[in-house]
């Protein structure tokens, strides 16, 4: 098994960067092969704009998809983007590690997706999306530290449902894109909890990094499900579907 | 009125960029004062990291949200930052302007987000969020350009709903500071549509500011409807909870 570990947190001894080093050290040690994007480490730069190309469309007027449908027919990525986007090819599963910053991923994360995940058919477009998408068949997953404890995520709690808050990730880019989405894997609260409970998280952590091919993943629809309008057909409309 | 707007387009000319134009005109115009941090123009730096802060609490182990709260005590944040805090202290409406990407914020104005709603009490902490938020009275929108077309983004369809999608921006940064948020301002598919149709769009959206005091804003629980545990008390579960 390949796996791409996206990693985004600015201290290397904080749970996050002991959760990607248990993984490594997990998956490597079972005969996996793994690599790291660490984002901070890496200072990649998530601004999304002409420096993610070598090629110029339109000089005059900047419309990102079509300079990145341009760039995806004329081998035009700059390198460090081209760079990721090869990772993604490389992998069978991709892990984005972060810590959840304003409901959502920390900015350099959040750039890395604008920057990477380019239309023009490359990484999607023409078609290719969802269950159609480029990468149909591989894996992905959300491993993520939470500040709050499990309660106030809940269906009824006050910052909402963890399912809700992960559904522009988990379904807007990761199966957008085409992957599998395995079920995110939660640490709440790891700034307070005692070095046992701590060992613990990292030993479950463990465990699920070594059954990434077979851990439960969230059901969505498929491409077909939908009419022509991409409305949901009314006779499916009672399937499950997570975080909606 | 003071409004203070938020943007974040690479391309000036864009239908966003004409929008931020609209608004400034029109609210000016009224008497109203207007200040914008166009984010690509200030070549915004949306990495949250020590250089948030001129001061430091650990130079061994950073932990974020404590070298917020000790930066907040010590009037130790960097003048860029401090300088937008100050907008937000100074505005009667907030807008973010965007263009939605990847079901979110792109990744300069999310960075935005990150490191300048810092914890520690100046912008949010100490029981100081929601309803009891710093910012409360105040108001706030997002004015948005969206790719697709409204079925796509309705309850039952292909992208999921707008409503949800939001959420974590609208309760989840804006209203956990202690916004007022109004209901979002929503352009679709702006590089598809017929000059006229433009025109016709900014001129609804001059009448949106111009109304900003009044204009519909969404109705969330207030922190006294939620236990002791913050879940939200079983007799209320009815209320309208947008986005949910």
């Amino acid at each position: 098994m390949r796996v791409f570990i996206v990693h985004a947190h600015p201290e290397p001894k904080s749970f996050s960067g002991a959760m990607t080093a248990a993984a490594v050290e997990a998956l490597t040690g079972a005969g996996h092969e793994v690599q790291v994007s660490d984002l901070y480490r890496m200072r990649f730069d998530p601004v999304s704009d002409r420096h993610n190309f070598t090629t110029v469309l339109d000089a005059e007027y900047y419309k990102q998809q079509l300079e990145e449908a341009h760039a995806a027919a004329h081998d035009g990525f700059a390198a460090e983007i081209q760079a990721e986007q090869d990772k993604l090819f490389w992998c069978d599963v991709l892990i984005f590690q972060f810590p959840l910053w304003w409901f959502g991923l920390p900015a350099i994360l959040k750039g890395w997706v604008d920057r990477v995940f380019a239309a023009g058919g490359r990484i999607y477009g023409g078609g290719k999306w969802y269950d159609r998408g480029v990468f149909a068949g591989k894996r992905a997953m959300c491993a993520l530290t939470i500040g709050g404890p499990p309660p106030i995520y809940s269906e009824q709690g006050l910052n909402g449902p963890i399912e809700s808050i992960l559904f522009p990730i988990n379904h807007g880019m990761l199966y957008f894109v085409g992957f599998t989405v395995i079920e995110p894997f939660l640490v709440h609260a790891p700034a307070r909890i005692s070095d046992e409970v701590r060992r613990a998280e990292l030993a479950r952590y463990r465990e699920r990094v070594l059954t990434l091919a077979t851990a439960p993943t969230l059901i969505y629809p498929k491409l077909a499900d939908y009419d022509e309008r991409m409305v949901l057909r009314p006779e499916l409309r009672e399937s499950a579907r997570p975080g909606r």
